[in-house]
């Protein structure tokens, strides 16, 4: 009787919603702890299925652990992109790169916490899966730069490849570290205007060393 | 008989070497998880004392953490300052500064890595403290590059405060990155040399930000 409303799914549609209870009810466990901590056990148990049950979706918590990185920085990833792509002006982008950052803090606190957290976290496949997601993150930016999508950064073309690279691993590192200032202050409107703000003027003030860098180096 | 040494020591010297010792065990157990996750029961058996004397030294496991972050903290605020005041070029205080870091890292990983990890970890007390300790840094920092101890940032004393705020916490977000960056390839000595080049060219682009900032904003 309780599953009635399941037997109507298709049983491909019920692994995926289950799946999502797992990392739902993982995130909800780690809001204070990290996942080096984490059992099997008590996420099945706020997921409301059995411990066998787990392994129809997950070899172990590492790789839940890896399915949350994908799941989150992917999708910050497709939209810092959709971003980009409708603006021209250096200004224009870092104000609404900063802004997405700030709304995305806000409508998914929990996941972003994990990522900061885990970045550095006790688990070394996640660490692992966060640094591929970022310099993905970092090569789509230093596309979206050289090839003009951002016109005002076109001088970037004439850059080496490896000096693109340390710039936007820089940006992206920046990125990174603003959300988890957000994170500090959240629910706090004014601290967080503040964070925002300290965090746009650094990023220009990136964008001036990206200017000045090829006369002086 | 089993205390016959510390017989020999004043009980103010005994009770450092038991303070002591209950931290080393603590960063030793936090090698490859979160403070959050510590016990303080495994930390006095690995610290050799029963788990009622834990209390003549902290009282709880979240002050225990403070004290690792401002032993490790302090230590390395006063060591990065007596590198920049022998210095007056920028660029010989970038190589210095990155030769301290990567010196330091080499030299206390398991300290470094628990601030790296704790800084977004899940024990406020502890991320009050790192945050603390950080600003100090970066105060000190501002009053160092302001006051023309490092002459060739002498241009910054006509800055607004809080434009030398930002900048330096730009710096020390990106020290912070520099020291997880070189924890995640310790031990690979090309890795590593490769890992301070990055983090020496981005602050070289920071630097050029600064030197191009009042004009352009």
């Amino acid at each position: 009787v309780i599953h009635s409303a399941a037997t109507h799914r298709s049983r491909a549609e019920q692994k995926s919603h289950t799946r999502q209870a797992l990392l739902d009810a993982a995130l909800d466990l780690l809001r204070d702890r990290g996942l080096s901590g984490l059992g099997l056990r008590e996420v099945t148990r706020a997921a409301g299925i059995t411990p066998a049950a787990f392994y129809r979706h997950f070899p172990g918590i590492p790789e839940l652990g890896v399915a949350l990185v994908e799941q989150s920085l992917g999708q910050l990833r497709t939209a810092a992109r959709a971003v980009r792509a409708g603006l021209t002006g250096g200004d224009a982008v870092i104000a609404e790169s900063m802004r997405l950052l700030w709304s995305e803090t806000r409508a998914h606190p929990d996941t972003l916490r994990f990522i900061a957290r885990e970045r550095h976290g006790g688990v070394a496949p996640v660490r692992t899966a966060i640094a591929g997601e970022l310099r993905r993150f970092a090569d789509e930016l230093a596309e979206d730069l050289r090839d003009g999508t951002v016109e005002t950064a076109g001088y970037l073309a004439a850059w080496p490849a490896e000096d693109v690279r340390m710039a936007t691993m820089l940006i992206v590192d920046h990125m990174v570290r603003t959300v988890a200032a957000l994170l500090d202050v959240l629910g706090d409107p004014d601290a967080e205007a503040e964070a925002v703000a300290l965090a746009t003027a650094q990023l220009r003030l990136i964008e001036h060393g990206c200017r000045a860098w090829p006369a002086a180096s």
